[in-house]
């Protein structure tokens, strides 16, 4: 399952980023390559920095040919949230449920997330930029809101199959979603020795079922 | 304590923002009005968009009084970072350890601390746009690193006091740091009632001695 439970990026696969590699000048661009490399200019930059004319030169490419696959700015930005949103969220909790039974595994699978390679680290940087995004933006907020709704509600429907009640369960999902989190923005600190153990401590922590509270 | 305990922003003071206020041309301006001004431009924009001539006409001022007062941009950006870290950091860590005795309350304040109202707000969207920034900038990451170190390492002699080991308090304090984040984070999750219910269930359980593990 850890192999179907792919924390791509957001608006990548394994390929480098676009914009780094040489790319044939009459190659022909996917939607894809657009979203992509308006996410490396987002984590390079900001939000402003993702301009038609910027990425076309990125890319190599005339900024006409933006317009085969994109209405305009506001249509690129707003596919680049539903695909951030489809890949991180829906994919990996699709995956998930399409696995019966083992609640406690899921639990620390989801504890495992945060320290995916590469994949995991690019991940998360396309996630903190597209936050700080949203702290002035509204479409980018609300999309926010919605994913981390969504992710909470999938954690906390894993806390409920492992018999936990509706309150508990929110609070669990709640402190298993906020260490995940914490991992990825907290990468510095501990070493990998102190990463493993505080992820199974959070684990055992989170599954423990006799508290008196 | 809750008094002394001020979660200012990084660069501010309770008024409001420099540059949505009227004022007038002669004012003048300090250092900290134009690490307001910084911080604005680093939250509403991009680190980019912080410059110098951004900020003087932010401010209503002639470029030539920034140099009063900063060798050049780079200086204010280490300066705005320092700042931060003093103000976010180190006065919140003096006010508490000042207090000698009561650990459980300390722990109970700082999981109150992403409540502080429009202070804390403000603050964590500045450390949010940090963080972003710190992501393709080594001297922010270093900063940020240095951070979250300092109260890590604050928050869990906290958790030494109360009796619990080394590997435990590193943990704790780890989760309990991760919930504070979060809480700014994923602000629109539950209710107040939600918010309130799950802080005293996470200080409930990261303060609770008798578990098996």
């Amino acid at each position: 399952m850890a192999g179907t439970m792919n924390v791509t990026n957001p608006v990548d696969s394994s390929e480098p980023p676009v914009g780094r590699v040489a790319r044939p000048r009459d190659a022909k661009l996917t939607p894809q390559d657009w979203l992509r490399g308006a996410a490396d200019l987002l984590v390079e930059k900001s939000i402003d920095a993702v301009r038609v004319d910027a990425l076309a030169r990125q890319l190599g490419v005339t900024r006409g040919s933006f317009y085969w696959h994109f209405i305009d700015r506001d249509d690129l930005l707003q596919r680049l949230l539903q695909s951030w949103k489809q890949v991180q969220t829906e994919q990996v909790i699709a995956a998930h449920s399409g696995q019966p039974g083992d609640a406690q595994t899921v639990i620390r699978e989801l504890a495992e997330l945060p320290f995916h390679g590469v994949s995991a680290r690019r991940g998360g940087a396309v996630e903190l930029a597209i936050r700080a995004w949203a702290r002035r933006d509204d479409m980018a907020r609300a999309v926010v809101d919605e994913v981390d709704a969504l992710r909470l509600r999938y954690i906390q429907g894993t806390f409920l199959e492992l018999g936990f009640d509706e309150p508990q369960s929110h609070h669990r999902a709640f402190v298993l979603y906020a260490y995940m989190q914490a991992e990825s923005l907290f990468r510095a600190q501990g070493s990998e020795a102190d990463k493993a153990a505080r992820r199974q401590f959070v684990e055992q922590l989170l599954t423990f079922k006799s508290l008196p509270f």
